[in-house]
């Protein structure tokens, strides 16, 4: 499929026999090469085709992870590092065979440390078991992008998601990390201090390199206070320019939105029909704010007067928990909404991200190409950071729409591009993107191919994502 | 002097003769090579003798930066960027000779997008400058490391100052920049877009990396609006644990702090003097707060509850600006009144930061230590991300004293490490820090150099600064 840039690589096949026996001996049962954990593990909740590993590793410590890299590193065999699947780009696929290395055993909360607002753990530790796990002490994690994903893959995806706009994304949250390098030496990136100004940043050189540097092990992680108040507040705008120029001005003047997000009318319509509301079909936002219960009273009737100048209407804001989802139901359910909508189809999912002032034209004319082109891509967007999502629903088997959903693609990142944004903003490059990421950085992608031939020159760390070595 | 890890590296006589021949022709009068210039340029505002260069190119473009860097790449001369001249751990210097790239000439504030909260700009732009050009349009960039240093520089060295508690380091603010790479190529890390997932993270790379990797010539950062209002809050505490007790209770309870500074007793009883104030001669915090006239009583009310709660006297708060600044006057006054309490003496910056849980413990024993070994040593700090100074002052010709001070600092050094801290909060690694490098980060020094080799194999930027390639 053209969609992804599936990379024709070599397979190492003697490497890959002596590999998989010498790690069949060491871990046993632990290693898996049925078919059926085969093609789980190349599974990815997306549109791009599986490609296989050979087997899979289900590794229980740090050790386990070195000995396969080293096992893998003297075979020049790929390795592949899997968390719990969610990757949108091909992530976990293995266009040259090679070994799987499950971590989601690796789900040890290792300490929290309540007054330092940080939290060690291994990778294979999901979001939502650490902010059960934090409950009770008052504090959570906030970065949430929709997927109950690995903390492990949100670092090396860079995710972010809903607050962001708030709380920042993995860039912003991790604090410092252990990872497994190509000659299975371990890297430890600093230790808990807040900032450092102590050489090359390898914690940010690490995250959002998808496994293709280094394969993470542990993670510290930043941590807040659950609010004391939290308000919810929803309005509806005549257009997605209005809706764009209240979040500008709400920004500018400082009010700390936790989480805004944007709903074209195309979602507002799904969700109407599939959670039987009756909202007004016009573009949608939907605010969170945290805070004292004085400053998110304050906050939320601050954005009220903002949008009702920016021709809002059918502001409302609330702070009960019951009612906070109430009116956020629409967001929750606008993935299954557009599901219902094209039953039978399977969603295509972009992620650009462009300055805010560009936001509305970007939407306005990605709507309407994919409306000109005969699709159903409903736009669902974290507005304050100035990423969208058209979700375009389609029959891959049909090669005439797949075609036109190409098209719109490929003009949506250029459309991004040419408003000096990104063509991901929180998915990542994986094998979708990698097309994209030259048009991007021009210069840049040379410096990042140099980086990983320095660090990985045999090219072992999930080969075939992210940067070209040609 | 032992203090400084002067690396000693060759010059190479012949190709430095070549490249200052044709600068010279190609820059005319923008090119000098007087002792005193040479002097001026090598000048930090610390302890490290200067390593002179061999001449200074006063840099006006992108495309006078590429022209010299790619001159003195083709000659293997060593490249060191100069801002302001404020670094303090060596980074201006030249142990190989080479050419020193004044950079303040360019000073051109490019683009500001009020609507974005971003602007783009050249790196010789001083922060004063900035703030003063933003000031009518509302907005603000709050990174203040004290010195009017040069936004370039500041990204270089990855500072911070009294605010990151809110705003974060120049880590977190710098949305991508343009950099002229050893090879005279130029890479831009990204557009305006508020966050990305596309690729390798180029920009933290540089960010800190202090000239090794690339000449910053361009810079987009963030900006934020200049708050509705803002509050000043003092309290005295009878220890530095109690201090450190409060902050940690303030940030646990989510009070978004702009500024929260500790000064120990050495410093204010040198404040009192110099300043002829009368403030309890006991550690003493300093706060200050911003949002709407309504958040900013209530948290500096928030905050003084808290104070009481931790042993806190003499608790204040105040929002008029003369009133504001009357507050924070000990603070502003440190700096000077520490230097006329040791007339004659050369003042030693330490910069360790650790987690906060570990500070009042790390300030403490500090302290001691720099009591014990006969030193005056005042501590100023960032408390909010565990970063703290001590000015050591001495007379660097008592080679007693000289040693005493190595050795304090020494075992600072090694105990932040030990709390797992950094040697290094906010002023870079430069020549001073080093031979801690190593000790913080273990294998992760090898990643470093192999990067460095990478980007840089001739080692002409910047060389015998932070990484050591041996």
């Amino acid at each position: 499929m053209a969609l992804a840039d599936l990379e024709t690589l070599a397979r190492n096949e003697s490497g890959i026999a002596s590999a998989v026996a010498i790690l069949k001996q060491l871990f046993g049962e632990r290693l898996k090469t049925s078919q059926a954990m085969r093609e789980q593990h190349a599974h990815t909740i997306t549109y791009i085709p599986g490609q296989l590993p050979d087997a899979v590793v289900f590794a229980e410590s740090e050790e386990d992870v070195r000995e396969t890299v080293r096992i893998c590193a003297e075979h020049r065999v790929p390795v592949i590092p899997f968390g719990t699947g969610t990757s949108l780009e091909g992530g976990v696929n293995a266009p040259a065979g090679g070994i799987s290395i499950d971590l989601a055993g690796m789900n040890r909360i290792i300490a929290v440390h309540a007054e330092d607002l940080d939290v060690t753990l291994e990778p294979g530790v999901t979001r939502e078991a650490l902010n059960n796990h934090l409950r009770d002490m008052g504090l959570f994690f906030p970065i949430d992008p929709g997927a109950n994903a690995s903390l492990g893959g949100m670092a090396a995806t860079r995710a972010s998601g809903t607050n962001a706009v708030r709380y920042g994304t993995m860039r912003d949250n991790v604090v410092s990390l252990s990872a497994v390098m190509p000659d299975g030496r371990l890297v430890r990136t600093g230790g808990r201090a807040r900032k450092s100004s102590a050489g090359y940043d390898l914690t940010r050189l690490l995250v959002g390199s998808e496994g293709t540097l280094g394969i993470i092990t542990q993670l510290t992680l930043r941590l807040y206070g659950i609010p004391e108040a939290m308000s919810a507040a929803i309005a509806s705008f005549p257009d997605v320019e209005s809706a764009c120029n209240a979040t500008i001005l709400a920004m500018q003047s400082g009010i700390p939105m936790a989480r805004i997000e944007l709903m074209d009318t195309e979602s507002v319509t799904a969700v109407n029909a599939y959670s039987k509301l009756d909202m007004p079909q016009q573009p949608l936002l939907l605010l969170e704010f945290h805070g004292s219960q004085a400053g998110v009273k304050e906050q939320a009737e601050s954005f009220g007067e903002i949008a009702s100048e920016c021709g809002g209407t059918g502001f409302k804001w609330v702070t009960k928990p019951e009612d906070r989802n109430r009116l956020w139901k629409a967001r929750h359910d606008a993935y299954w909404a557009i599901k219902a909508a094209t039953p039978g189809k399977q969603s295509f999912p972009t992620d650009v991200c462009v300055p805010i002032s560009r936001l509305a034209e970007c939407v306005t004319e990605t709507e309407r190409d994919i409306k000109e082109n005969g699709l159903f891509g409903p736009i669902v967007g974290h507005v304050g950071d100035g990423n969208f999502h058209a979700s375009i629903c389609l029959d891959p088997a049909d090669a005439d729409e797949l075609r036109r959903a190409e098209d719109v693609m490929e003009r949506l990142a250029m459309r991004a591009l040419a408003m000096e944004g990104t063509c991901t903003g929180e998915h990542g490059v994986g094998q979708g993107k990698r097309r994209f990421l030259r048009l991007e950085h021009g210069t840049g992608s040379d410096v990042m191919a140099a980086i990983k031939r320095a660090i990985d020159p045999d090219n072992i760390m999930n080969p075939g994502k992210v940067v070209t070595l040609t």
